[in-house]
């Protein structure tokens, strides 16, 4: 178990051997660690290797000059300059924040950009303001839309933070898919097969082979099947592709650049980089913020007190697993696989940076 | 089949004998007939009668005041004042676009409102001005959040419309769950049973009864199963709910108010009507918008030319279906089904208005 400062200051020197100021150190660092307190490790330790390897290749960036290339009142265009994504990430949802004081709302396409890690991070950066926060990331292709038989969109999460009062706030982030790529991964280390819906093989049938993508094959849209609505699933899935990169003149689709540096650079590119989008909204620029609030407690406890099937948990609010997570992992200390301590020992190593497996 | 002027002209009528001003009318008409036009019968003339008999039952107020109560430079409140949703609904996305022209977007949440038809209508005004349109709303509860045994959520549709150059606009428009009510109707009709992972029995267990509903249980989110990601059908659901009717301070989740004068008003209400949510974005808050529907031009056309599987259509644009639908209709002129031609008779003799059944 390692706390969070120990992997705090770990992490911000190794982003800082790898050039960066100790400010987007920091930024950067913040969001993996936020992914490891939420309990998805998936997006925290296991990819600083990713960055530093996309570094040691010159695939990123680490001394940007990130700036708004294009906007009006309440809408701005970011260049990231192929920054981290983190990097970009926060300097582009402070800009929407900024928008939002201002006119109410502030809306964001980010181009030029990286893996942003945990979208929830961004999103909560409005809380603090009493706004809500919304963002989207398109990401390198591995979903197939219905009839197609090749990837042409990423698993393009979208997510929405709402404050509340008394109640713990409304944080939805989830992908535009059915299950998430790490659920295929760890089906296929113990030699599982996997339910149908969430994959098909390069004909465009149905699969249940978690290997499948390797073979040529795709996942599905959230929905699975077009019996089961995966138009819609698609449908999300291409708005938030638009919303991050056709916005902003990111790469979009099929063209949206890998996150590892083991896959090679596209060769055919339809913009700068991947895209992601922001939303800050104001609550008062609905309702009150009081009003506001006690409204959204009505709403949360409603939904929780729902009557709900034997043996079963009650009705979640979007954000209670993640908030329950974190307490537990505040509490505990993080804990990192051995395969990633490796790589963080490795890492260290190449950067003179001190990491001591625990 | 009836001309498209034909319907026009005795909707309105229908409409102005309700009391309508001659401009509500025409917009509530515009909505349900533009229904028809693209393959959406459900929520054309078919509707006609729950309006009507929301009328005659004192529940409609077909000579209302709707104005903004509450707003900041990109936001507005609209209050509906019980109107016919379309009539709210126009009315709110003018004030959107508005917000836009000024602003770069605009945002209005439009409470005390009703049903207001086919979504697609309303993001569609947007296009017109070179603005992405988009729109929520809210409905009478009918879908149940992963393990709750009652009903929490309307089938709550999202719909975006996005401008392009050469290609037909983007225009998606699709409820949150994974199919329409409309479907179990239909398959009640013909005796059979549906799939699994469209509704649950009252207890919250899996059922293909597709009228379960009657019997105490609900429709399921999109994802059908907390496996296939029923817990992000979910999350959808609620942001339109939240976005319809918290921001707004309409009703939200079981408290919306049934669109049918034959259902009893609700006892317990925590705002006014239904809610919904509507945006306008400026294309030019983005891009200059000869490059931005350039671009959008490449992405529809990357999309369609995938490759796809043997013996299936290519992959579809959304939008491209009820453009062929909407084509077709335009031509041959609309058909109504035996039962509503029937009820339009007898609402066109009890307000004295003329209808020929073809």
């Amino acid at each position: 178990m390692y706390t969070y400062d120990y992997l705090l200051n770990f992490t911000k020197s190794v982003f800082m051997k790898m050039g960066c100021s100790e400010e987007d150190a920091l930024s950067a660092t913040r969001v993996f660690l936020a992914a490891e307190l939420r309990g998805l490790p998936s997006h925290g330790m296991l990819r600083i290797k990713d960055y530093y390897q996309l570094w040691k290749s010159n695939r990123i960036n680490t001394k940007p000059r990130i700036r708004i290339v294009h906007e009006s009142p309440s809408t701005a265009v970011v260049d990231g300059d192929n920054a981290i994504g983190m990097v970009a990430g926060v300097f582009s949802m402070n800009v929407a924040i900024e928008k939002a004081k201002k006119c109410g709302t502030g809306w964001v396409s980010t181009r030029n950009s990286n893996h942003f890690g945990m979208g929830a991070y961004y999103i909560m950066m409005a809380l603090e303001h009493d706004m809500i926060g919304i963002c989207m990331t398109n990401a390198n292709p591995l979903v197939a839309p219905p009839f197609a038989t090749k990837p042409m969109l990423g698993t393009n999460p979208l997510a929405v933070a709402i404050p509340a009062k008394n109640q713990p706030p409304f944080v939805a982030d989830f992908s535009t898919t059915a299950i998430s790529r790490g659920k295929l991964v760890v089906a296929a280390k113990k030699g599982e097969k996997v339910a149908f819906g969430y994959v098909q093989d390069k004909s465009g049938n149905p699969s249940d082979d978690p290997e499948i993508i390797e073979k040529g094959g795709a996942m599905l849209p959230l929905g699975g099947d077009m019996a089961h609505g995966s138009h819609k699933g698609y449908c999300l899935g291409a708005i938030v592709d638009i919303f991050s990169a056709v916005f902003s003149g990111a790469n979009f689709g099929p063209f949206v650049p890998p996150s590892v540096a083991f896959l090679p650079v596209l060769e055919e590119k339809v913009g700068e980089g991947t895209g992601h989008f922001f939303g800050a909204m104001r609550i008062d620029a609905f309702e009150q913020p009081d009003e506001f609030k006690a409204r959204m407690d009505r709403w949360i406890k409603t939904f929780r007190d729902t009557d709900h099937a034997d043996g079963q948990p009650g009705v979640m609010i979007p954000g209670d697993m993640e908030r329950l997570k974190e307490k537990e992992i505040s509490g505990s200390g993080i804990s990192i696989i051995p395969a990633v301590e490796k790589e963080l020992k490795e890492i260290a190593e190449e950067l003179g940076v001190k990491f001591e497996i625990e």
